[in-house]
Formats: C-alpha cells, sequence, structure tokens
C-alpha cells in the first residue's frame, strides 16, 4: 500500500494480517481491584494503548479483541470513546485457550455479527504489551508466512533452576540454550485454526503455549525471533507506574512554540527553543496567527503560546475551539501554556494577575476536551545574565509542567 | 536486641550476620551511559536506596560494599553525602565471583585497612534491588544459619523453551518444576569463603550462581525460600521510572498538617485532612508553635503549615532552619506547603502577592538543604459548598506537589 512504501526499509507485504488480542486476565498480580488492562493512566486504559500500537499499522486489517462477558460494554465503550477502527470486540471463553479460539473463529462466520474477512496470517498479543513495534510484528508476519507459525523469544533475566520437592536447589540450568518465549506470536490462519479444532478439551483446559499446539496437532515447528525489551508485560502495579512514565517521556521529546511576528515574542520563543533544545527537547518555533492553528495542532502534544503586552485569551480561547473540533487530544492530553512577557515595567501584580484571570475558566473549559493549560509570568530583564538565568527558569518550569502533565495545577499562573 | 524485641513478631537472632554487596556491573542494558546502581533519582543514586535497605536493619552489623576501582572514589562520597553507617567500601574482581569474593575477604584481615569482625552468616545482595524487606531478610538468614546455604526464588514470569540451533522451537518446559533465582542468598560465613578457597579459574571467569559453588564445593544444598515480588531487579531504563515513582508513592503516604491555635486555621487544617484522608493519605494535625517543630519533623516528609491572617514568614524560616539542623532530609527530600487562608476579604491580590514575596527567596534557601516549599492562597468563602469545593481544589493542589516533588515549581505561590 502507499502508507508502506512511505517508511523506509519497510517491506511491502503482500498477504493479509489480522490480530486477535486476549484481554480477559484477572490481573491479581497487580494487587489492584481492576484488571490490569483496565487501569488507566494519562486518562486511558491501558487496553486502549495496546489496540493503538496494531491501529496505526497500514497492513494490518483487523483487531479482534476477546474480552470477559462481563467486560464487553465496558471494551465496546473504550473503543467509542478513543474511535478505534478496525477492532471487533467479542466474548472469551472460560480459559486463555478458549479465548483465543473464539477470536480466531471471529473470521468464521460463527461468531454473532457478519464474519470478518479470514486472513493469510493472524498475530496473537497480550492486551497488557502496549509497546509492540511495527518492525518486529512485521517479522513475527513475515515469519509465520514463511514457517506457519513464529513466537518472540527474549533472553532469560534470571538463572532457572529445578527444585527438589522439599525446596532444596536440584540443578539450575545452563542459561545459553534457553529462551523466555514471549509475545506476540504469529500463524497461518488455517494451520492455528486447525490446532485448535483438532486439540482436546484437556489442552483448552490446562495448555499455555499456542506454539505447543501447533507443533503437537499440525507439526509446525515456530520460527523463534528475538524481541526487543518493549516487548515487556505489564504485569505488577510498578509496570504500570513505568508505562505511564515512558509515554509520558515520550510525550515531551517535542514541543510547539507559537508566536506573533514582533520582535520581543519572536526573541523570547527562540531563547526558550535553545534553553530547551539544550535538555534534550526537540522544538520548533512557529510565528503565526493562532487562527489558522489547524495547520499545525495535529503536529505536537505540547504547545507553548508566548504572548507580548497583549495577554491574548481570545485567541488561546479559539485555539482551544480549535482543538475541540480536530479529536487531536483524544488519544493523550495536550499540554497548552501560555507564557506572558510583561514589557510594560510600570505595570503592576495585580493588574497582570487581573488581566490573566480568565485563564482559569479557560482551562476548565479545556481540561474537559483533555487539554492542560497553564499560564507563566516572566517580567522582561534589561541585564543580559540576569534575562539568560530567566529564561532559563522558564525553560525548568516549562518542562516540569510538560513532563509531569498534571490536571490539578492547571489554571495556575505561575512566575519566573 | 532491644530494637528487634520492639517488632512484632521479629524473632530475636542470636548470631551474627553481615552483607556483601556487589555493585560492580556496567548497566549496559538501561541503554544508559551511567552503571545503573549510580543512576540517581530524588536527589540520590540507586545504590544508597539498596543500603538504606540493609543500614536500618538492626540486625545487620557490617555492609560490604564491592565496586570497580574507578568508581571507588563515587561510591565514598555517596556513603558520605547520605551518611550511611556500618558500611565499609571494597574494590572489586574482573567478574562478579573475584568481587564477591573480594568482599568476602573483608572480614579476613586482607583487605586495605582494618578487617571486619567475621559473621556468623553473610547476605549477598544485588546493589540494583533497592526494595528487600527485613522479614524477607530475617528468613534468608535463618535458613542458611540452618542448612549453610539459603537462595530467594520466584516463579517463572513467561514460559521457559528450549531452541534447536537452527532458531526453531525444540520443547517447553514444565513451569511448575522450575523456579526463578534471585538475590538475595544467605550463607555460613565459613561455606562459602571455602567454596571460594577451592574453585576454579574457570568458576571464577564464568560462573554465575553462588548456590552451585557451595553445592559443588561444600556439598551444600541450598534451601530455597520464594520472596515477594519486591525482589526485582533494576534492569532496564522503565526499572528506574518504576523505581522512582514507588518511592514517590511511598513518601505520599503520609503528612502532618501544622497549624496555630486560631478557630479558622484550625477548622481548615481539620477540612483538609478530612479531603485528604478521602484520597487514602494518612494525615495528622498537630496544633502547636512552629518553634517547637524541633519534635515532629522527623515524623514525615510532607508537611502543611496553615496560616490565617498573618503570612508567617519568620516561623516558616525557623521550620527551615530546623530542618538543616537535624539531617531529616538528606534521605528524601521534604514537601513544606505553605497554605494562606486570607480572611480579610478587602486586601487586594497584590497585597497578598507582595506579603508572600518573600516565599521565593525562603524556597531557594530550602531547596539548597533538600527542602520543596510551595505556596497556596485561598479566600475565605463564606457558601458552605463553594467552601467544599475550593477545600477540595486546594486538597487536589496539595497531593498533586506532594506526589510529583518536583523542584522547578519551589517557590510558586498557586491559588485556589
Ligand atoms: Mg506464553
Ligand atoms: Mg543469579
Amino acid at each position: 500500500t502507499g502508507s508502506n512504501e512511505q517508511i523506509p526499509g519497510c517491506c511491502s507485504i503482500d498477504f493479509t494480517v489480522a490480530v486477535v488480542l486476549p484481554a480477559g486476565g484477572s490481573g491479581e498480580r497487580t494487587g489492584l481491584s481492576t484488571p490490569k488492562q483496565f487501569c488507566t493512566f494519562l486518562s486511558r486504559p491501558l487496553i486502549s494503548y495496546t489496540i493503538q500500537a496494531f491501529e496505526r499499522v497500514a497492513w494490518i486489517e483487523n483487531i479482534v479483541i476477546v474480552v470477559a462477558k462481563d467486560s464487553l460494554d465496558l471494551m465496546v465503550n473504550i473503543v467509542q470513546q478513543f474511535s478505534h477502527k478496525k477492532v471487533k470486540v467479542v466474548p472469551g471463553g472460560s480459559t486463555r485457550h478458549r479465548s483465543i479460539f473464539n477470536g480466531l473463529q471471529a473470521f468464521q462466520g460463527r461468531g454473532e455479527g457478519s464474519a470478518l474477512k479470514k486472513p493469510k496470517v493472524v498475530i496473537i498479543h497480550d492486551a497488557v504489551r502496549p509497546f509492540v513495534e511495527e518492525d518486529f510484528l512485521l517479522k513475527i508476519a513475515i515469519a509465520a508466512k514463511e514457517q506457519g507459525a513464529s513466537g518472540a523469544i527474549r533472553p532469560l533475566v534470571s538463572t532457572v533452576i529445578a527444585t527438589t520437592s522439599e525446596g532444596y536447589l536440584d540443578h539450575s540450568l545452563e542459561r545459553a540454550k534457553y529462551r523466555a518465549s514471549e509475545m506476540p506470536q504469529g500463524f497461518l490462519y488455517d494451520i492455528i485454526y486447525q490446532a485448535y479444532v483438532q486439540c482436546s478439551e484437556a489442552d483448552f483446559e490446562f495448555g499455555t503455549e499456542c506454539l505447543h499446539l501447533v507443533l503437537q496437532y499440525c507439526g509446525t515447528n515456530a520460527r523463534l525471533v528475538e524481541g526487543p525489551p518493549t516487548l515487556w508485560k505489564v504485569t505488577y502495579k510498578r509496570d504500570l507506574f513505568a508505562a505511564e512514565s515512558i509515554i509520558k517521556e515520550t510525550l515531551s521529546q517535542t514541543a510547539c512554540v507559537v508566536t506573533g511576528v514582533c520582535e520581543e515574542s519572536t526573541r523570547l520563543a527562540c531563547a526558550l527553543q535553545k534553553t530547551l533544545r539544550a535538555q534534550d527537547m526537540h522544538v520548533d518555533v512557529i510565528s503565526t496567527s493562532l487562527r489558522s492553528s489547524g495547520t499545525f495542532i495535529s503536529k505536537d502534544w505540547n504547545f507553548i503560546h508566548v504572548t507580548v503586552k497583549s495577554t491574548c485569551l481570545t485567541d488561546l480561547g479559539e485555539l482551544v475551539k480549535t482543538f475541540k473540533e480536530s479529536d487531536h487530544a483524544v488519544l493523550y492530553p495536550v499540554v497548552l501554556i501560555l507564557v506572558h512577557l510583561d514589557v510594560l515595567e510600570q505595570s503592576s501584580t495585580s493588574e497582570r494577575m487581573a488581566a490573566l484571570g480568565g485563564i482559569r475558566d479557560l482551562a476548565t473549559e479545556a481540561k474537559r476536551i483533555n487539554i492542560l493549560l497553564y499560564g507563566i509570568l516572566l517580567n522582561h530583564i534589561k541585564d543580559a545574565e540576569q534575562w539568560e538565568e530567566a529564561v532559563e527558569h522558564l525553560s525548568q518550569i516549562t518542562t516540569a509542567l510538560i513532563k509531569d502533565r498534571n490536571p490539578a495545577l492547571t489554571g495556575q499562573l505561575l512566575w519566573v
């Protein structure tokens, strides 16, 4: 397809690929009452991040999500709320294998509603591994097409030991000969489907490895592909913390500074760009009227609006309106920071506060559409060294707001 | 000892225990240039958190830290900066086993300086597993005393598979028979020392499991003890994120509200206590003069000072001074929030701002001793419902400041 050709090094795929995502786990290991695939960070459940990882891959045609019957409504609501495409939600069975088989049947016209088109290759993944990347999915799909089955492996993190029945060390395994079996795995659809048709009730009840079923029932030895560390599985509460931090870090790598055309604001914007870059943030400066914001708002998750003299809340209000129409902030909270440079030294703090007081109401309105709005006041300083310090402080506050993305601090006016 | 008897359910230990902590790893898996044991969060390197986990255990007599020769100065500085006790730093060898053996020799009078007293049991741990708890260390120490050797195990997270030399699935292991070998491990000192004296150059060069050495050279089958998930090892960058979040969460579980004796401030303090408790924070209210602060500052990591009418920066300054004398903030940053309730409705924003302007200077001074000082302004509202909303907003801002512990936002005056 056209979109694949634009990705450097991406082979075009000439066969059809679909995904089955079993999401029925109980999440007992996180120590939380919510199953971990439904745990929320940055206002979005984990399962939605995993869906997004597949949805953005052009050559994946369908994503079948298998959930416990109790969670069907919840899952359908998540798909709607975050505008997921290519997704079909089906009810699961009492074990992991029964759930996967239910998912595969969505391509057989046996499920409720209309059947999906049967794919050449089906990828099976975990709902709680949200960081899988397109290039690895490609490797798994191609290996499955060629070999009939494929699976991700990783080196063992710990030494594996055999224990005696009394709880003593028996022997330890030679680490080099063994690997951890991870997800995703890929299969020719007909092979994995036949394996499930032929397997026993005991396999459905107690089995865990799809790779085993296709070996046992179809004689297919899976091709094993070493995967990157990003395949890790969200298992414990600490993993939810890690996932949130990774996503916050990813969202904080770039920012867009929007400035008017006047000299003072352009100069401040460029100084801010320089200090933010020194903190490894990629920053673009756009000199424009906010009224043409439709052309740039979909390109970033962090916007810094530099104003001088006028506090420009009308323009900022229009920007919020543009976001509302664009759906851009549906997937991640957008940070919007108003930086107001006061060049009129005679204006008092209270005058500036009053002029900018409206920021609180606008922040309340913006938060409803997942935009986190903050304000920062900055005095113009003539002394070059002090000015540099002020810009440095400004960039530290800016970075802090962008990295923390804390909804409780929106509508605040910070001062440099 | 006396301190052990105060811990409910804690057996007293009638033998001596020391710890060897190899900290020479290169940290290549984190993708960071700093070895992971020296990576810093909340202004403190990971290794210091791990040292702290042993230092606070009354029945552990000595902690020997083995570091690469290049890192000796760095490590000695860390021990000084964070006032660690019971610690001796020794240079490591070219492999993990050589480093551990060097650590054990610190009890033999062969190391530089004076030898430490030889312990009955030695616990070996990883520098990058900071969350090990006293009750588990006790299990390991007692099992080592009884059996000669003991080691932590955990269930396998992934299926372990054997691969063919061509990269195909050979077979998978029956998960129930195997365990992951983790740290800590415990040994009778004489047994592990003899194992190292007798083992071959090949063991020193290529071996990884101490449990194996004592089995092979001393015929000791280690007792395996199932450990809690908190034994996890900081391996990847995501684990550093997780460790930081866990520590921040732990620090955010309690707070101390300090208030004067006047009715308005006591009422606000109690209302704030109630809303913070609803967010699962344990909150104590202390009605006192800040001048007697020496008696309570060591009990918490978060202090909220409620004032009415007077902005009380003198008292706050004295509190900061008391912290400076107490060393309490050496291990973790302390959050100090000034909540100023304005009951004089006629006073303008600018008057309040001016009165509280000094908070920035005090915040700069406080930050030097690891105290993060923030201010929050609150107007008195007569309408009961609006007042409740304001208190709710106040508690959200308070929680955000405590949880994020962001040094870039200190000295700010937020408003409810
Ligand atoms: Mg598996
Ligand atoms: Mg080991």
